[in-house]
């Protein structure tokens, strides 16, 4: 089915697409929620029932948590096995205040639907399995399919986590098909060439045995608020890189390739500012904004804390102080050495008369990058250039983390290619979250393309 | 009256001055608690009335929250003006399980009397008025004399701050006799030779506009987190010492009398061990204890905060973050211009990309040393000798700041002399407060020695 049939069958489906979409969206499945436990299995046996119709060998695997619904369709021997993974879980939907109509009560304004999961991944999943019930419907699909639409994504994934490694065989695949992300600001389309993976720990520093009078110890005690901000501030150089020893140890530079495909995608300094309220002055300023975020890991200080936090003023001399700390890894970083790295800086940095713990340390899992000249990144291309044509295909590295992406490729043996069709306008996880027929359509299409070309 | 005769006059009016102290315990004086304001205005009326029946002019001062006692008793022309400064209200009583009996109904205990302000500061002002009032009966009280109890001491001295310029001329006096304070941890007799001054101001750190993902932004973002613990650590340099240019411009530094008399009062290491569970590792370690707290300003992060402070992990980059700092001052050193040179080293090291906001600037008053060879402090230690034959007395220059001793000394033009009986044991603001009947005598005893040998 080419690009012109798709349309077609587009249009002739739609109606039914989009309700069926609306049905999707009215449970509130919200994962965080145990009072919506109930809800979740509902969503979750409407997609496993949903598969069935088509053809699919269904099931919901339980996990301890919320089940996740795994189906498998085989196609032709000689095509490739592609495992299609997303949630039916979605975010809470905390202040209900600000929504101007109620979330779980799909509503259309302005050529977009608005609810909770509109597009954050019941709609992303949607399209995909609308897709695929087109392709089926027109005989048109022969790769080998399994699907895997977890329940607790917007929970770390627990349950899945939990099972994930007695499913190896089961899962095993060529490609990993993620239909979780967005396109790059221009709106052109976008596939995401990498993920940073992600460590995170947290400190705890004690100093005194309770909190001292600033004025009868000030001088004499050491202060546990001014140790932790010494043992932060060690943590950097002057010029925003990461001052750990052995922190960048392994880092894979981009490839002259990837560095020129990276940089093609422009950064918006104005958009930058307008989104976040400042300048991207955070890391190492001298370096492109592409290859801070796409090539380099990053270290952030996620919390401080010590000492008195009110109004006014308490004249203490705090005796505990936190600090939580998460980084983010590319290829080449192992990240158990880059935790003990940082345990290892902290505790040689310990102010004098105080006591560090270190607690929370934890692996969500590495980073990876795709080989631009990978043939299925090379079918996305080409789906995407078909899909719109005369735009330039961006290729994304993303800073951002998705654990669970990078376990379900270790586990599976598949390569992970995230496509995703998802705008800043979506508002993922705020209140009025949407998503627009218009980006559904094309999430519809490139699946429909993708999946017939991919080898 | 030497000490033998006001030995015998003590044991012969103990059993009223215990009742009387008793009554003045059972009015619940939190100054802190509205629902308290009755009782914190019966309790001042009690100490008028006392003081009016031993021939004092005594009025109850309104402020517009709770009233002081000021009384009045002229002496002869030739002898000098002491004005006496203490406190009605006490501290609040929470935890109100941890006491071993109710905190407004004395009781004895091991020759201690437990009750919330048994020392704090209604033992210390009672013995004193026994004193005066023992003094007065015998005929040898001729010094002219002023009393002002205020109501709000633990509440900052709010009241009394607002109207005390009007007051300055009735407050005339040369010397400020304040019983409040404690005895070195030996319980040699102590004389307070100085108190370090108070300033205060919170810094706030914008990055951006709200808190960004650590992912999508990690190496981009200024973190707000980080710029605070770098802003924090600035203001230190690696030996301790407080790093801001100008910090301690004009600080007088101890004469050798002063550092001789310092020295003079152990240091006990294993002492401050036990109180604090650590060592006085927290300045400038190369010099002796007596010297940083007594003769050196200090500077301690009272409070930071930034970012995620909850249990497990949130990966955020944090868009704000809070710094509350105290400095200490000693003579020499201009409260205006510490807070200045602060407020100007926090701005110049103002990370790239955020915003510093100052709030809760204030000064609560300079520093002040006594001459040790003032005629006042000369009689003091006569009084103490005599009280404690063979004891050395211990001169103590004190760490912490009482504010509003300052401003009466500036007010009155009065040397501030500070001289209690407190002890370690007393657990002043803490649960199961009291005070001996052994350091209240001795409290009453030195008064009365002082007293009539001040010139």
């Amino acid at each position: 089915m080419n690009i012109a049939v798709l349309e077609m069958e587009f249009e002739r489906r739609r109606e039914q697409i989009v309700q069926d979409w609306e049905a999707f969206l009215r449970f509130p499945s919200v994962s965080a929620d145990p009072a919506r436990q109930q809800d979740c299995l509902d969503c979750a046996d409407w997609v496993a029932a949903r598969l069935r119709r088509h053809g699919f060998h269904a099931e919901l695997a339980p996990t301890g948590t919320k089940p996740f619904v795994f189906a498998e369709r085989a196609g032709k021997p000689d095509r490739p096995t592609v495992l299609f993974y997303g949630h039916y879980d979605v975010q809470p939907v905390d202040p209900l205040g600000s929504w101007t109509t109620p979330p779980f009560e799909p509503a259309w304004r302005g050529g977009r639907l608005f609810a909770r999961g509109a597009q954050d991944n019941k709609g992303q999943v949607f399209y995909t399995l609308a897709a695929i019930e087109a392709l089926i419907e027109g005989g048109a699909l022969d790769v080998n399919l399994k699907v895997l639409i977890e329940g607790e994504e917007e929970c770390s994934s627990g349950g899945l986590n939990r099972v994930l490694e007695s499913w190896r065989e089961r899962l095993q695949a060529d490609i990993l098909m993620v239909h979780d992300t967005c396109m790059v600001q221009s709106g052109a389309p976008t596939i995401i060439m990498g993920l940073r993976g992600i460590v995170h720990l947290s400190a705890q520093l004690n100093g005194t045995d309770h909190d001292l009078h600033s004025g009868v110890h000030g001088g004499l005690a050491p202060n546990a608020a001014q140790g932790v901000a010494q043992l932060a501030a060690l943590l950097f150089d002057a010029e925003g890189r990461v001052a750990v020893p052995g922190f960048y140890d392994g880092v894979i530079p981009p490839s002259p390739r990837e560095s020129q495909l990276a940089a093609a995608v422009p950064f918006d300094a104005d958009a930058y500012r307008r989104q976040t309220g400042t300048s991207p002055d955070g890391g190492m300023r001298e370096l492109p904004p592409y290859e801070r975020v796409g090539f380099l890991p990053s270290l952030d200080i996620n919390g401080i804390h010590s000492g008195y936090g009110g109004s006014g003023m308490k004249t203490i001399i705090p005796a505990a102080a936190e600090l939580k700390l998460t980084a983010r890894l590319v290829p080449g970083q192992a990240p158990q050495a880059v935790l003990d790295a940082i345990s290892a800086h902290l505790s040689r940095h310990t102010p004098a008369g105080m006591r560090l713990t270190l607690a929370d340390t934890g692996i969500g899992g590495p980073g990876f990058r795709l080989d631009p000249d990978a043939a299925a990144v090379r079918t996305a291309q080409g789906a995407l250039a078909t899909l719109c044509p005369g735009q330039p295909v961006a290729f994304l590295w993303e800073g951002a983390s998705i654990p669970i992406v990078s376990r379900l490729a270790e586990v599976s043996g598949a390569k992970p290619l995230l496509v995703g069709f998802g705008l800043e306008a979506d508002r993922i996880h705020a209140p009025d979250e949407s998503f627009s027929l218009a980006q559904f359509k094309s999430g519809f299409l490139y699946t429909a393309l993708f999946l017939q070309s991919v080898t």
